[in-house]
């Protein structure tokens, strides 16, 4: 089946090629569906409304290719962010070795609780103490070591649930619609509150975004030359900018200097950015990705009836704004045919 | 002589375009010359050889195109920083409409100096107190307002020697370095000790590097809303990073998050991003504008046997620190045929 539609899709975009310079733009796009993950409906729709819009000549809400920005919040927007955001898990992770680096460190809390593996005194760590540890574990080494620590962190650590590493934990629906735009000439950005630097390790792998597209909350380097005079980085304490909240658009001027066309976010974390984007002048499109499918992924936030959750808070005090201001809001479980590239 | 000129380049485009997929790459690299306005010798012949040897997929030191990073510094080595950089410049002559808004600093210093256009007062301004302009005049105001004032100064300010506006004073070798560099698949990036927000207003329209590519000195914004509830972000008076000197390296990692393969500067303030860009693994091209052109430009820095200057320092340490890491230094004077755009 898998190979089948391979070769389907192989064929028919062999056959888009040759005739795309002859036939329409509509029938073209006929061809090949550029969103085979989602669900037919209103939302699909819009997402193929926005981009036929923005992209074709003729529309009046044409935009020139240099400034078709869009940006994508990670956590609960591109990947999975519950029980607990990944970043945190991989500083959680790290101070074993931490420790032994610094064994001064072993008696000293929170470290000393993290160490005893004890989950629920992990879990009710405050977050004063929780900063400590991502203080310790993302800052003191160089630029290289760092990149190194992720990525074997990356190829080891499974999720609880799954058992898979996490970066396969990625909605396939939004890689569809990074990928869709992208063929459009727009530029995908990741504009995340988790570390700019841990997330560009794998954010060109898993999503096909170049470093340099990688917004996120940003920490100071330190230059400085090793022993034989070789220049490096060092990771310094110092936040430069948190990107959450507020600070995504304030991320988004300092990193792009644009204002998006499109944002794709799922907390209030994103509101911001999605407001933002939304008040630029022509056609723009503002996303929330809503967790409403607790038997194929989680359920939480307004629309599920649940309680809040700290992790991808997503208030009705939003969902009213993004009904109010014309966001559109994506059901995982409606509008998503399947949510990750593992299910058949 | 200019319209033959064109002609011929035309017709060599058209003969290249036609041929180029049938012939070998160094018959094809013979019809046009990608640096027309540089004299032929060895420093025009190295930044052709590392071209070739990091483009051509046959060659050791062949580098992906994702990884084709060149950073350009601006001031002295992209444009004119003689005698004072035109962002200064720009910021002095911001202050009369500065003092119509807030008519309570008419009286209070640096301002009063500055009104009173006492030029030999203005140029003994201690940098404390410039920095108080700079301030001043580069934040408070909204992103937009900010692009609107330098947009307007830019087109009716005039430079004091050519009388010509500040983006003509672009030094034509290094636009036909940056174009050579695209062509090839490299990403020409800006990395500069003045202001971000203030190089990306033209930089597009006179280096052809888009806003996301201009790294420079970085200042704060902070997102609210107006009176109608519209989003928009004002210009703090916070520096979260001085790039110059090590904040170039730094500011690097911050925007672009990979080592460049090129670089170019003119002065101490490059010297981190040059060491940098040398020190990493292959073939790298690090190259110094040395001034030593007084009729055609200025003549500063070691080689002239004048005193050093406070604008685009070369010390003598700088030039011998080139000579020692295989660093190229362009003489204005023997490797640069023609300097503007605007010279016969």
């Amino acid at each position: 089946m898998k190979t089948t539609r391979r070769l389907l899709l192989a064929a028919a975009l062999a056959l888009a090629t040759l005739t795309a310079a002859s036939v329409p733009s509509a029938v073209h796009a006929q061809v090949v569906d550029p969103l085979p993950s989602w669900n037919d409906g209103a939302t699909k729709q819009a997402i193929r409304d926005f981009v036929q819009a923005t992209t074709d000549r003729q529309s009046p809400d044409f935009v020139p290719p240099g400034q078709r920005i869009a940006t994508f919040d990670q956590d609960g927007t591109l990947w999975v962010e519950q029980p607990m955001y990944s970043q945190v898990i991989y500083c959680l992770d790290r101070v074993p070795d931490l420790v032994k680096e610094k064994p001064e460190l072993k008696d000293v809390e929170p470290f000393k609780t993290v160490l005893s593996g004890d989950k629920q005194a992990i879990a009710k760590l405050p977050w004063k103490e929780l900063e400590k540890i991502l203080i310790a574990t993302l800052s003191g080494m160089s630029v290289d070591e760092f990149q190194d620590q992720v990525k074997q962190w990356l190829a080891k650590a499974r999720d609880p649930r799954w058992k898979r590493p996490y970066t396969e934990l990625i909605y396939q629906p939004m890689l569809e619609v990074m990928r869709f735009l992208r063929d459009k000439d727009y530029k995908t950005y990741i504009v995340t509150g988790g570390g700019q630097d841990f997330v560009r390790v794998y954010a060109d792998r898993v999503y096909g975004v170049p470093t340099e597209q990688v917004v996120g909350t940003m920490g100071g380097t330190k230059f400085g030359y090793d022993q034989n005079g070789k220049p490096f980085l060092t990771k310094e304490p110092t936040l430069l900018l948190n990107d959450d909240k507020a600070g995504k658009p304030e991320g988004i001027h300092l990193m792009i200097g644009m204002q998006p066309y499109a944002a794709f976010g799922n907390s209030t974390g994103d509101q911001q950015m999605l407001e933002y984007t939304k008040s630029g002048d022509g056609k723009r499109l503002s996303m929330l990705v809503m967790h409403d499918d607790a038997a194929r992924e989680y359920a939480y936030g307004p629309a599920t009836g649940l309680p809040e959750t700290k992790v991808g808070t997503f208030t009705q005090a939003l969902f009213d704004e993004a009904k109010k201001d014309d966001w559109i809001v994506i059901s995982m479980k409606k509008d998503w045919k399947r949510i990750f590239a593992f299910e058949e």
